[in-house]
């Protein structure tokens, strides 16, 4: 249950206070060159410690590949990374030991589990995210060869969003906004929330461009099922929207339709999806984060000896963990549709024919 | 492809206009009893045909169990569920066989598939829902024995909202409402829809009552996760939220954190789930529909030929997807809660101990 | 787990005394035409009560494909068959109900499941595999078309055994004998067991022709692995060998090994699979079946109120499964390499890249 | 693919020339403790390098634990674990870099994959298994707390047979041997295969004792089917015998059944597992080793440039697998036993309500 994907398989493994964290990638085909500054690359877009606007944590984040490259090159087999864990201070958690932080996971994983890793949320811990960016950095470099990209960006922070998708921008952008215009204040909003001892929720919208058509398996594996499974099982998230979303349930038929005429589709209200399979299109998704659960104000809260307390936390945080979690999202979209590509190679039987013509 | 669930696993089957559709049931447990009357009711209520406000198209929708119980009980091995076609008009698709219907899945099968039942959607109709539904109301009969009831309704049409939660009003509403001042504005907006030969948008909230902690498995097979994936795999889904939803996005951690005291979560803001794992709280999740695609409006499309083209439907539609959506949203939510109910069993040494300490 | 495979998906349903028995294909490549005349002579190829030398229980078999197909072509949707039971004598085993009968599934299925179903076998009986069969003949029909074979007969009963491979002969002897001069013997040798109300074991030979090199996905799926897998999870299998099998054991590497030269491999102890991969050799397996344990003799066994009696069956049986048991290993090495021959399309980015390249 | 299990899965990395082997072990109940000293002492059996019997390689093999275990005991993460190479003489591979060494996966990793580690089997190598004994210590741990344990001691080389199952004298034999009486002889024919620069073939017996009734999941996830594709999936594997095996095939049903008494089973030619779930008698596999494919006599093949060469193999080889071969098969069964008793758990309403009552 620690494993996404079908035929592109991601496994991860790790803590955010033990050796480390890890993937294990199954199903890269072979022969695909890994580019190891790009998969640093973007370890670096996700990790803490960058900004004033993200958690002064430091992670150097360099990832060790363990297996299954071979001169620079996959060879169809297992890729295993590594990513040691560095500049852990788990004594900022021994006051809080048996106390279940609101908003976190101590709760839920000490009556599942019956004890629990009590040093900075453990498995539950976002830090194993930067083994789904590392898993998501090699899917990149496979799909780019399918000449497919994935990019993404902030739309809104607490009660300030844009329609404004400038993604160029994003990019440079400390806060990942996509509106230049907003980008201050965005800023302002998490200053003032880190000054207040606070944190503020956050969304982003992500975006691949280059779809082919035929990507996702109907009817319970299909596209969009598969990216709302993976994006809203992601730390913080609370909603999760493809294409026109929440505000297709505001609209006619008549309005929410692309039609579609012989240079494409003259809208994109569907994301890019239909019937669970890509049409070709952008494929739009947009996600909803909450607030980070660790602020520093005093809250109600039990611990393990069913006490009543406060919880009065210490430590290093994120005010708005949807600035660092479109790279994560991008990942996670990678992921997905390296998947599907993989999946959709079986579809036809002139295809497979094909194939096995040529004398395999 | 066609599978759901990694313990409790439904597959379906089946197309809108040929034998029927079906479902075989894997993983139930030895020893429930099936209440084929609870099963036809479940069906009944997702069936088409019954009000002003759904689709005229009559399907009688009534379940043949194949195999996996006998005198009345599961025996523990695979449940298989029949339920054949009637009322089938293939005439009604004739005309438009080539043609791909705007917001359908015509296009992406066709480009997919290389050919595709052009009769009402095929496999891609909503009719295979039944399916689910079958599915799910015997999970819901799993669920009933551990204490766990799942109850849904409308809380959008349109762009009329409410935040009344009568689930009890919903049950009885015809269009599901659970508003009961919103319900005569509701059933007006869907009549205007379909005078306007048009459809129209709406939403659904689903709640999960009864819930036990420990539910969900992190961190690729969470709650949420598991949740966000069948709902949004769903026919017309184009957003999910749990608990806050998409307004988490807009609130301070201080605001958006549950504080937990002896006699639990003062609020709910989670929806039901820390760390995608259920923390005892009541379940809440919302699906937002888009307007039926089939409308009877002239459309510009292409068909298969590559020609530009008017698509002009006849037949028999829903105007609004989502007053029919509750029912096959509380099936999903009855299979996912089902399937994470029996992974929880081997989550501690201890309960594996006892279980096998009873001599087995 | 009623599911074979990854991506070719055999899911199948059904007791031996209830509506019927049936499966679910899912993966099958749209556009395979169905030749629903060569899916009932296989199934009438398993069929029993067609000689003395089979069960005299007659079954006419006769499928109904309820989903999957339109105008004779596959549709890349889940195909569903199903085989209606007739001719159920549940009455034959009224009087054993709550006797564990030697050999059989009774025992465990009471224990594990608390329940189980007493009549014929129920879910464990043999009758089950006529699903197989079902579905390894539209296995067949797609590897036809990716010019692969597949045939098998019967090279031992009892302590008669050779090592001739005439499949030609084994196709149309009534004991699917592989040697004609040792047909007279296995059918006395099987009339021995029956008129001494007893059973008789034997063993089958299944190969397949015209395969291509890159089957099999080591190290957990590869190719002698999955077909160990299915072959030995079939009913009264208790041996499986691939190549020179035990024998393997007995040699030198010198021996053994499999030199290569230009026009090919010069032997085939390998039984064409190297490192869990085709290697574009025959692939040759063996398959050892146990005396049918349903015996007419008198046999000590415990009752499920624990007492100990004596079992005196009645009933119509095989008095030598191995005879019928060749069509279904054959079934199964079909959907293996169906299952394979998916899996195999992602094995190299070259291949990816070049269907994607053309436009899809 | 490189996955073994459903609910205790084992994911395996890494190649023999590379970084280091190891596995990711997920759903490992929490609360297990996590005996290291036993870990590497099962590391220790397998470990070549040990006498003049197995390869004069070295390998430390010393695991480090990356994940999953806190102060001692699992925590419900998965556990991932890691042994680094040491000891690696790729300079041994240069020269035979392009040859299809014969026996061995060069030729079919070289078709499928396009590419492929030349360097000591890369992926293929035997040192895999390594990773697989591992994950098979924690399984024989957590079976432990259920009360079973397994074993297993070497029967046969080249044409050396013993019935002789003397478990005890086998774990202190240099060659496993299970019969005390056949150990100089098994040693004499391994140095004899030793001095003609050639290898032998040999066999094991595996065993599990303390069995409860009801592992193993009918129909395609039975026992039997379970270890046959485990065991036969092991590098060198050519055939596997549950119970009475081969020979089932040679007896009448009356000399084959086990009569059922209240003391127990009379006899075991079931081997344990009647109808693919196990009856509580100890259970019996068999498996067979081909004689390691590397030798040092000169052998014909080709390379891959298509031309027919002389390989003569430099380096160190087991010169009979099956003596290391014990207690790999011990990991399978034990990784294969503890994923069906975590399956177990769910099979009855009964067992899975009271669960529920308690409360969780």
């Amino acid at each position: 249950m620690n494993r996404l994907g079908e035929l592109w398989v991601l496994t991860t493994f790790g803590e955010s206070h033990g050796a480390g964290i890890g993937c294990v990638l199954d199903g890269v085909p072979a022969g695909l060159r890994v580019d190891e500054e790009f998969l640093n690359l973007e370890l670096s877009r996700r990790r803490p410690g960058q900004s004033l606007y993200s958690t002064p944590r430091k992670e150097s984040d360099r990832v060790e590949i363990l297996s299954g490259v071979m001169e620079g090159f996959t060879t169809g087999t297992p890729l295993a990374m590594f990513i040691p864990n560095e500049n852990q201070k788990s004594s900022d958690y021994e006051s809080i030991r048996s106390i279940f932080r609101p908003g976190h996971a101590d709760f839920t994983y000490h009556y599942k589990y019956g004890l629990r890793d009590h040093r900075g949320g453990g498995r539950s811990s976002a830090r194993e995210t930067a083994a789904r960016v590392a898993g998501g950095a090699v899917a990149k470099m496979f799909l780019k060869e399918l000449g497919i990209s994935i990019f993404s960006g902030v739309f809104q922070v607490g009660e300030h969003t844009s329609d404004v998708r400038d993604f160029a921008h994003a990019r440079k952008s400390v806060v990942n906004a996509l509106d230049p215009l907003m980008e201050e204040l965005f800023k302002e909003e998490i200053e003032k929330a880190r000054g207040a001892h606070d944190s503020i929720g956050g969304a982003i919208e992500v975006r691949a461009k280059g779809m082919p058509i035929g990507l996702g398996e109907p009817l319970y594996h299909k596209l969009d099922g598969a990216l709302g499974g993976a994006l809203m099982g992601l730390n913080a998230v609370k909603a999760v929207e493809i294409g026109e979303g929440l505000s297709a349930a505001r609209l006619k038929g008549s309005e929410n339709n692309d039609p579609l005429r012989l240079e494409g589709f003259k809208s994109n209200h569907a994301g890019g999806i239909l019937g669970g399979i890509s049409n070709g299109s952008e494929l739009v998704a947009r996600v909803y984060f909450k607030p980070t659960p660790s602020i520093f104000l005093p809250q109600e809260t039990l611990n393990e000896e069913g006490d009543e307390v406060i919880c009065a936390l210490k430590g290093r945080h994120d005010p708005c963990v949807a600035i660092r979690g479109g790279v994560v999202c991008e990942a996670l979209v990678a992921l997905v549709l390296a998947d599907m590509a993989l999946l959709r190679l079986g579809n036809r039987l002139q295809d497979v024919k094909e194939f096995y013509g040529k004398g395999r």
